[in-house]
């Protein structure tokens, strides 16, 4: 490997990996999620790892930035956002002011690109970091934590995809079928903070899923997330009867406005990653009072280094951070570490789906374990992850055979529940 | 040079170097400015440079951090914060809501550990630059521009300090000598923009000052900065008067609200370098409507990737970016030329005191000059800049020699004008 860091060759590998039926406000996970898997190497030999989603509009940017990348100097992320057509900054998706304009983050098109920059953004941090020797987290300024807190992301979830055995989770659709699948993630990775995916049973059960939690495990944090499946009046009751329980309330309702309302009702603060999710939307929130938490995540924001210009945009207007998560492999989790390890202003465990991730591209040796509820932030150069070219060609394989699918968890829930309609507010 | 980035020794060397009697709403300069040399030397042999003011509480915080700096590694910019006891996104001034408040910025006691860690920043990058073989753009994610344009920045002035002979300037103490000095600019350095010190003559003779300079150099943009020499009423008075000379109206009056006041009333927009200096106080400006441009100043803002991070909160919150600047030598030229060239929002030319400058420690290879009222942004590793060892020797003995003396440009305008006074709003 030589210095020389010019851009050789670029690969492309999407793939699949199972996950359960895991429920939310729209639906349900399919039994398969697409994720895209990008190489860069460098004509000195060094390769930069990045990860993104899978779904077509992302694939097509990323290779059309592909095709043209070839040439262009790892260092040069200013050419990066030139030869992928984007601004982190200035792109994205657009104000969210209205109730009537729920949409998940990243249905909008102007999206599309931001989610193919930033995964090829952290490869070029993992080939540089490659090429000098050095962990990504030192090329952005220096760690300021040893450690990544991360949260403990419970979904309620079917016992089985259609047509398939029940899973080693099995069903959970109740409240004390959640304190069980909390127990298992409590044992097993140790969590200081739980999130519970909600918008799925009646807000009172889910009210009642949080007081069960909360004696299960006292002194650990408690969050919910309903994706905007109450109404705001139901919000704000929601938040009284949960009073106490939450160290944050996370998107109980569609738009600024209506989280504008709610958070003047509650003295729990609102946290947020459907209605700011560029930067571009954070001046109507914060005029509004929309939310005091947003939630970072680098596949939206334009990568490591936009997430901490988030830091700083969070740091000047008073705003909390917390770290949002899709379902993803190791390579996006090492990424999100060196994120979070950079940020002076994360005040909450990050959110990660890996532990539902049953099987990583990423070769074992150095990937990240979470223990203690904790990733240790390592020295390994780059992000400190490699590939499991068996894995990976596997996990190819699958998404072949499937072929090229937008996430649907609509379409994947009319499977289970014929005629079901993706209605927000539900309740 | 090996690659081994820990810092075994930092080099402060505080020199002097004579300017001319330049006046301002506050007084005038004196004979000599007093700057701080920065040296940081890796255990590889990397030699990282920074220049900052040489007021002595600087002196005193960077002093304080060289003795605790050997021992950390260049590319821990965390770590410098940690031993500088700076984090520039929380620290500097304080909100200046009121015209009560009117202070230069750097007055403040929180920007002191500020202004020594911005230095320090730079050092660290310059020196990771020299290690890598890589210009310091490269090291900030990738330049978006190949030149860097700069605005000439005009003073009226004393033809002498007292008791010396006339200046090869001369007197400029009304509008047509002012014209005949931005002649000579222009001449020399092409300047596209034209900036006026103004605050120093009654406002209408500043106002004739703008219009004569319209008249002799058409399609060069024109600002004027009397340093909150006026009241709110004489502000909006004389962005009547100069309606359509001005690209911007820069610190016309005190204080956020003045400055709102003013800016309601005028369509020319407000600049700001007085008002708005550190990231806590941008949020009041957004609310109020203060300014629409702030000037960056990686020494007051914390550094250049600070001053990147100003990028993204001005581009969230719809702010327009210029860039300030002090007296200062061909290090901080460099740093600047680096800033620049990484600011993809950086919407006007730059302010510097450069050509005001007529002695410095950056030997003349490699000196960034200014050609056509621009800056090429090289690619020699680092800044490309390095020290002219008998030029340092010398400027420090002159420093020395007059002691540590903080900047007072009241003082010096005593001894022009005996029982002069700062009076702020003046008109
Ligand atoms: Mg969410
Ligand atoms: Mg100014």
């Amino acid at each position: 490997m030589s210095g020389d860091s010019t851009i050789r060759a670029v690969r492309l590998t999407p793939v699949a990996f199972a996950e359960p039926p895991l429920r939310n406000s729209a639906g349900v996970h399919g039994p398969a999620v697409s994720r895209l898997v990008i190489e860069v190497e460098t004509a000195g030999g060094a390769v930069g790892l990045g990860e993104t989603f899978g779904d077509p509009a992302v694939l097509a940017a990323a290779r059309e930035a592909a095709q043209r990348l070839p040439g262009v100097d790892v260092f040069d992320l200013a050419g990066l956002g030139r030869v992928v057509g984007v601004d982190p900054l200035v792109d994205g998706q657009p104000d969210i002011t209205g109730p009537a304009e729920v949409r998940e983050p990243g249905t909008f098109a102007g999206t599309t690109r931001v989610k193919a920059y930033s995964a090829f953004e952290v490869a070029f941090l993992d080939a540089q970091g490659r090429l000098l020797g050095r962990p990504v987290h030192q090329l952005l300024g220096g760690r300021v934590r040893a450690e990544v807190e991360f949260c403990g992301y419970l979904f309620f979830k079917f016992g089985a995809h259609p047509g398939a055995p029940v899973d080693d989770w099995g069903e959970v659709l109740d409240p004390a079928a959640m304190v069980g699948l909390a127990r298992r993630f409590a044992d097993e990775y140790g969590f200081g903070a739980l999130k519970v995916k909600g918008g799925v049973l009646e807000p009172d059960a889910e009210v009642e899923t949080l007081r069960l939690l909360a004696a299960e495990f006292p002194g650990v944090a408690l969050r919910i997330d309903p994706n905007a499946a109450w109404t705001v009046p139901t919000s704000i009751r929601v938040a009284e009867s949960a009073a106490g329980l939450l160290e944050y309330l996370e998107d109980p309702t569609a738009g600024l406005t209506g989280m504008a309302e709610v958070a003047a009702a509650t003295p729990t603060p609102l946290a947020t990653n459907m209605v700011v999710t560029s930067f571009r939307q954070i001046r109507r929130c914060v005029e509004l009072g929309s939310a005091g938490i947003v939630l970072a995540d680098h596949h939206f924001w334009g990568g490591l280094r936009a997430t901490q210009q988030l830091g700083a945009v969070a740091a000047s207007l008073g705003l909390r951070l917390s770290m949002h998560s899709n379902s993803h492999l190791g390579i996006s989790l090492a990424a999100m570490v060196q994120a979070a390890a950079v940020l002076p202003g994360l005040d909450y465990s990050c959110d990660t789906h890996y532990p539902w991730t049953v099987e990583d591209v990423v070769d074992v040796a150095g990937a990240p374990v979470i223990k203690d509820g904790r990733v240790t932030v390592g020295d390994a150069p780059g992000l400190g992850v490699t590939l499991d070219r068996d894995a990976l060609a596997r996990m190819h394989e699958r998404w072949r055979r499937g072929g090229e699918q937008a996430r649907d968890d609509v379409a994947a829930m009319r499977r289970h529940v014929p005629g079901w309609v993706d209605r927000r507010p539900r309740w």
